[in-house]
């Protein structure tokens, strides 16, 4: 059964754009062994993650991140079975507030303030399309 | 939860295009803190509004605007929660009865004058969409 | 409340085509301070009608119409709300069975003669709109 | 094609509850040969009536009833076809604002003066129904 | 058009039972001359508010609601067209959380402490019903 | 946004009914204060749980939950935004295989032997409102 | 395949009802042989038949009946393919206008004379389950 | 009330094109008095036709067509009331099983063999939409 | 997944009731290490039965039953994925056309032949469990 | 009734491509005569076969298959009746996991390592035709 977890998650301090590099290689190489596939975003006070694949792997996956210092209250956006995959490999990106995502990300949000906590499953899903169909780029700007 | 309260009013005696544009100026800066946007139309007669954001804003804001002098008798035509907003920051427009409106508005009433207090909620919200993708002026012709 | 009232008659002896156009022309007028539009076809047997407006304006025109001695056996064949009007004037035309429109009709007729008086609500309506998108005009060929 | 249709109409000064029992007694022999069956609803101010039948019958009726001088602005509220009859034979009765039928017409109606011409199609055919199953006797209270 | 308004409210200091009892008394006076009935729910801390009748009757109190200084932050959860009134008069009491509505309230809300703030429109309206159909009282517990 | 979550994992070594009592027991007390309520049920090899309460609540506790030493690979079947709790309090029960859930257990399962990880949400969310309807004991059998 | 055929048709001059008790007694070990259940009505007017088989007996057997002279003009009013068959073995009877079915067929007519040729399928299937239900009897009153 | 029907027969020993070119000529005559309209399909076995108009006539000439000695064991693949005709005329074509077609028949058969008995009445109307939209010729190849 | 899979086929020669029983006796046993349930219908010319558990386990099964010489001509008539079983055991009866059955199978059949290899997957599933309902014996009438 | 059984396969020891090719061969030829059409796909290790028609043309197949020693463990994984053919002859190719097929079989799967027993109906009929439509070869790369 294939299936989808979102979640987001607060930035720790400390954890800067360098670790969220290193963050994703060392992801990118154990989720291959494991048929997991999905996107990455993050901010400077955000992470927002697509994982996709087994629900086995996916569950395990999950656990290893909530766990993980560099970032702390996780919570479980959307969870559902799919059909199929999404991405097929990983996209990854700094979703930050500059010009280049502001209108896109206001689009789902309360205030001017994105905060990825107060989404539903629904828009969660549709936002990280939305992103992730944009190039992204590691660097803040 | 994102809210989208339409409401329609009557023009105060003395409420003139420069009252709106006064009321638009501060509206603007007012509402961007409190992360609302929507359209603001108007005429002669009546104020029509769509308001988005947080149901709470929306709320605040709406009770302000109840108590305004400029106009009277507002009355919620359509307010439901909404999925992403639709507009991306604020229109405003004379959606006065000249030639420009005319057809648009008379295909949404009973007789040759517009009147959107008899607009049902699908119909205020079809209408203001319309009217939002022509270009609008702030005078009346 | 906008409604839409179709009904079909039959022309009384005597009722030529100039007869019509007078019909129209008062119609016109009356139905413009009444905020009513719509579509009348005719031929040499039958008047077909589409009026649309609010729904007492629309009631006490036809009652208005029934009266009228140019024809008889007015007969509804659909009476809806609507949320919005199709047509923003009248439209007015010779719905005769010459080649023009044997096509058409027939395509809604149990036999080569065309009876509106077999119509259910649905085809009345969508034969009204096929035949309004021809350009329609007032004399018989 | 079997057809309901119901109307309002406001009763002529001088049309009293004899008046009503002899439009009754007429219609019950016409409407029987016609195939007509349904239920009208009085009280000091409206009719309401309920027509169902053949839809020339009921059309040939309704222009009939729309002409006779004892109420006027007779409005179409609900114009269907149908697929059998609700009522076998006549139903009628004095719809007063008595207690009997306080509570029932406030649960359609804006205000305590109850006004058949607010009522939607859906809300006309419910109420006759509801009407219909208390007993109904001919004099007002 | 029928309308229902569901409002949640933060009591002001030092309204008590005595002043929600007076507040009660003069709403059923005025509302009955504008045709308006529902349910007031309060406890020390919220009102709740089930209005319904003429769209027009619906805002108009409402925004004289709104401006009474015994409660403040009127929100709006709940605001539609409705077919038919649920209430046929007015239904009042005290929703505190004693045993009588613990199990009810808890049922809606995310922790032991109530907050109707939190509530979707959905339920609001069924939770404001099934207190109504326990007989309510006056005084806190 | 009430939310209900539904794991299942496995029974560590040496984990037995008396340290599920304590599991219980220290949980209905820190539950309690977050505002959760639901079901745990759990046999010789597995646990099975249904949590529900605000969104964050729910995915801190299970996030604590899934870091407890005396159970491991948990693995969410379902995760869903609900309108309503289902549970006011907590259930708790042995699952066991004995003969009283044999039949029900196995309704559900490929073997006699119970494996709640092929479960699908649906089946577990079913599977789980079957077992707290009868009556649960703390032994097992 | 099961498939439904209901037909109509006209009793031809001559044709009593002991004629069609000849006609039943010989449909019955015909049909018995097909495989062929059903009812069979009729007055003195009308005959309206419910065939229920296999297509191609059914097909077969109404060519056979429509070249029987003692009726004419036969009409398929229902013909659909179903899932399993309504009658078990054969319903017969006169299905007359006398007070017993009159109230009945008069639900699905015009006028007080019954004419099956102006039902539709939905119709026709519904009325002869109706009047199947009731028991039947062979001879006229 | 337009009326679809589709039956199949076979060719009776004897009947070569010229036969079915007469059929066809004598066809097209009487059915236009009728108001018939349709598509006649035939090859060395089998006939296809698809008859429309108004019940009565199309059962009318269904029984005509049923005793005409040149095919024989119609069936009736479907039986429809249509809110319009699908032909404007005739069609009519020689549907063989030459290249042209046999790919086409045979994306509805079990075998190579085209047997039109099989055909379910959604397959029947769709295959003949489908020959019908191809340049149909009146001999073998 | 769990997973059922109806098939139909013929005895063949020489399979007497004795035999069915103990093919039931074998299947039971090995069934159960699979588990399998379901339900084995047969008379002197047919069997019919219903296998649910792990989709493989039904594969696996079902390839055993078609190689079996006691039967031959096996074919699937229904195999979808199910949520939970419908039988907790083995059902298993003969289900011959004596009085017992005679009418149920008629009612899913052409002719008073009863013949599965005719049944749509709809109707064998709602026939098998019809069947099941009734008490079952092992030996014929 | 046309009838789609898709199953999948394990490659037996020893079957290499020219084995395949020898298999396709003669499952042509003799699909031809039963008319079977449909898809064959294989790599290394799994078969997986799209077969369509009769309903008992794809029993009787699907069963001579499931003896062929060049493959074991057959398991279906879609049976339905369908109302046209999707292929109109015989597609096959190696769906390695060559770059090729990669990215649309991962799509499908868990990991890396495709496997078509976990497939769903649903997946199994969409997978086969993204692959069919691209070209295939009988050769690995």
């Amino acid at each position: 059964m294939l299936t989808r977890l979102i979640y987001t998650s607060r930035v720790s301090p400390g954890t800067d754009s360098r670790a969220v590099r290193d963050i994703l290689a060392v992801s990118q190489r154990n989720n291959d062994e494991r048929g997991l596939t999905g996107a990455l975003l993050f901010n400077s006070k955000y992470f927002l993650q697509w994982l996709e694949g087994g629900r086995s792997a996916v569950n395990e996956r999950f656990q290893i991140i909530s766990m993980d210092k560099r970032h702390y209250e996780a919570e479980i956006l959307d969870y559902v079975a799919i059909s199929h995959r999404t991405f097929d490999g990983w996209s990854m990106g700094y979703a930050g507030e500059g010009a280049m995502n502001r209108e896109l990300l206001f689009k789902y949000s309360k205030t001017s303030d994105f905060n990825p906590y107060s989404l539903s499953a629904e828009s969660a899903a549709e936002l990280i399309q939305c992103l992730a169909d944009k190039s992204l780029t590691l660097e803040p700007n």
